[in-house]
Parts: C-alpha cells; structure tokens; sequence
C-alpha cells in the first residue's frame, strides 16, 4: 500500500528525490532494474533505509532481480507531484537568476520556466536565455493571462515580502525563495527557502563537529563522513 | 548548559542559522534585546521552539528584558564554527559560480573566497569578482600554499567525484556540492548537497500536499503553510 503524502516526512521526500536522480540517470544508460542495494552504495546510504523509503510507494522489488527502475522513476514523480508539467516564472533577475535560467535540472524534473521579471529598467525587454525579461509591474496582468504554479524568488531582502505577497494574491502556490529573509508563509502558499549562506554555516557547522580535535566526543568523529541531505531523520512532529 | 555540538540535531543548526540572520539585522538596527516570541514571529516559529532552540547555547533570557542580541550572535557563531574565519575556494566559474562570487552572504557569515578555479582555458586568467581565474591544474599546488577549509564545487556533474578526490586528497575537510550527482564523504571529507532542482521537487511536494483539491485528507490542510526549512524535525538518529 503506498503511503499519503501527509504520511511522508520531509526527509524521506528529499530521499525520493536523490533516487529520482539516480533513476533517471540509469534509465538514460539503458539500465532497466535495479537493486535496493546498488542505489544505496551509489548515494552513501544504508540498504534497509532504501527499502524502507521506496515502501512508501507501495512499490515491491523482486527476489534476485530488484526494482524496475521504469516503475520507481513513475512512482516517485507521481508522490513528489512532478509527474505533471509546473509553469515556474523567475522573479529578479540578477546573477542567481540568470545562474537558475540556465540550470537543466528544472527541465528534466518537468519544471518549465515560461517568463522572467526585473524591476530594472535597464534589464527590462533584454533576454535571459529564450525570455525576454518583462517589467516587474506586468507580474499580475501575466499571470492573469498564463496561470503560474511556482515562482523562484530571486531578488534582494528588501523587496522580497511584498514581491511574495504580489505573488500569493494572484493566486501563485508555491515559492522558492532565494531572498536572505523569511517570507511569510500562509494557507494558501507555501515557501521553501535556499540561503546558500546558511548551506556553508551547516557545512561549517558538520566539519568543525567531525574534525576540531577539541571535539574528544567520540559520537563526534562516528558522525563523519555524515551526509546532511540523507540523514535518516524521523517522522517530523507535523505528521502525527 | 550549553549542548556539545554533537547533541545538536541539524533541524537545529539550520535554524540557529536563521535566528542569527534575523539578530545580525537587529543588530545592525541597532536593537539590544530580543524577546523570543519577537524571534519566533518573524520566522513564523513558536516560541516555544525558539526557546527550545536558543538553550542548546547555554544562554537564557531575562523576564521581562528578553536576550541580549550581541549575547545570542556570539553565542551562535560560536556553536555553528563561525566565529572564526574560513578560507574557500570556488571550483567551477559557470553560471552558478559567477553568481555565488557575487553572493555578499558568504562574507558576511566568515566566508572568505580566496581563489576561483576551472579547466576551461577560456575562463583561465579572467576575472570573477575581484579573483583571478585559476587552472584546475594548478589546484593542488595553490592550496599546498595557501591552507583551505571549504570549498564549493559547481563543476558539471560528470567532474564532481574526481575534482572533490582531489580537494579531499589535498586537506579540504567540506565540499558545499552543487553538481547534480553523490559525492562519496569520508571520515575526514564532509559533503553539503544543494540540488536546486531537489529544492523544486521538495516545494512541488508541499504544493500538492497542501493545496489539491484530491487531496481530501484534513491532516493535509493542517500542513499547509508549513515552511521546510522551520520544521520542528526531532532528534535524528545519529545523534543518540
């Protein structure tokens, strides 16, 4: 039985994603099933914590011959909701944006990057890869027009909360905020946020716990080698 | 007391990182003191969470009065390892590179970039920022001179595991790891994984969780709205 999303913790979801990847890298190789065990050596992660990951899909390997990698990548996308297409657009479009513009793995995962805005006048009418950067003050008369689901927030702290605010009013779900400040959440829109400072604090934070030879903890040093995406964290309170 | 590092979960960590962005602006406001409920508003937290959180420092607030900000920085910086300063390096000067140089971020929590390499020799011998673009084999000869701690690597995937063999080879204890693909970590190598396109399976997830009409479950509901990056994730395992 697969679980319902509301049953699948947070990690497990980031989990679901790395196989994903996987998957679609073997499936690309021509690789048409494969073990719990090889995708666990291929991510650093344990063959039981695999197995119980992918029973979340209801999905069942077969004795001696393992999953069929046609019928995870399926299940996956169906559970992570990327079975479908996601019109994403770009709001600011600085050197992360055009960095975003370019990456292929939103593609791939069924993301399409349909338009871009910039309140600068001097960026406005440029180009971004195949878009043209639109005005900022067009946001609500575009969406009106194209129904959004997504958008990637990438402009500077000052401007974020009410640029996420436009966002939510004209009926935007989702936000993938790049911005370095916490944009407020609500029922009908949810934020995921990426700070890449706080990705180098967390690193930082990893490295002088496994390695400072002040640490004489020695859970410190078992924790080694720990990869912070694949942490095998329980059930979030959340999910009762 | 404060906790040893080791005892902090790293639901934990992420979000110490996040009350240290919001008490650098206080400070820089110039605001003394900060309640915890003040804290919690801002990130969309409970209070009891902050208060959760803040006592892994060892550092209690004042009836009445709240926490001294400067307290709770020092605090803080010196629990996640930035209280002190770490040389980075930069390996792969694409997009993504060029605008993680320019993220002012990094600096400001301790980061110091101090070289950009890459293998194209178009790149080779331009600029980024105020760097000079290094060859990708000259790598080791430059951190043999210059002792490095992180470095970030936003190489192709294809190149990740050879070029991060090769920072581990020469010292560097963490890699913040942009390409798409595992990175195999070790007892003296930490990996920090940002897969942007994981990020925009993992807000697609909460969308469609939270928001499809098929989704008849109330548990659902009553998880919209919920930020990842917040979430209340209990102890994990490795962390007995």
């Amino acid at each position: 039985m697969p679980k319902s999303r509301s049953e699948i913790p947070v990690a497990t979801v980031t989990r679901l994603a790395l196989y994903l990847r996987e998957l679609q890298q073997l499936q690309r190789g021509g690789t048409e099933s494969v073990r719990s065990q090889s995708l666990a050596e291929r991510l650093g992660l344990k063959d039981s914590q695999v197995r119980r990951d992918l029973s979340c899909l209801g999905t069942v390997g077969q004795r001696g011959v393992g999953y069929r990698v046609a019928d995870l990548v399926t299940a996956i996308q169906h559970v992570l909701g990327t079975d479908r297409s996601w019109s994403v657009i770009l709001v600011g479009v600085g050197n992360l944006g055009r960095a975003l513009t370019g990456y292929k793995g939103f593609g791939q995962q069924g993301f399409q990057l349909v338009a871009a805005f910039d309140s600068d006048p001097d960026k406005i009418g440029g180009h971004i890869g195949a878009l043209t950067i639109r005005g900022l003050d067009t946001l609500e008369a575009f969406i009106v027009e194209h129904p959004i689901d997504l958008a990637i927030l990438a402009v500077p702290a000052e401007s974020a909360r009410l640029v996420a605010s436009r966002l939510a009013s004209c009926g935007v779900s989702g936000i993938l905020n790049f911005a370095p400040i916490a944009v407020p959440s609500s029922d009908a829109l949810t934020i995921q946020d990426v700070d890449l400072a706080i990705e180098l604090q967390r690193l930082a934070f990893s490295v002088v716990r496994s390695h400072r030879p002040a640490t004489a903890d020695p859970k410190a040093s078992k924790e080694s080698g720990e990869r912070d995406l694949h942490q095998d964290a329980p059930q979030p309170r959340d999910t009762p």
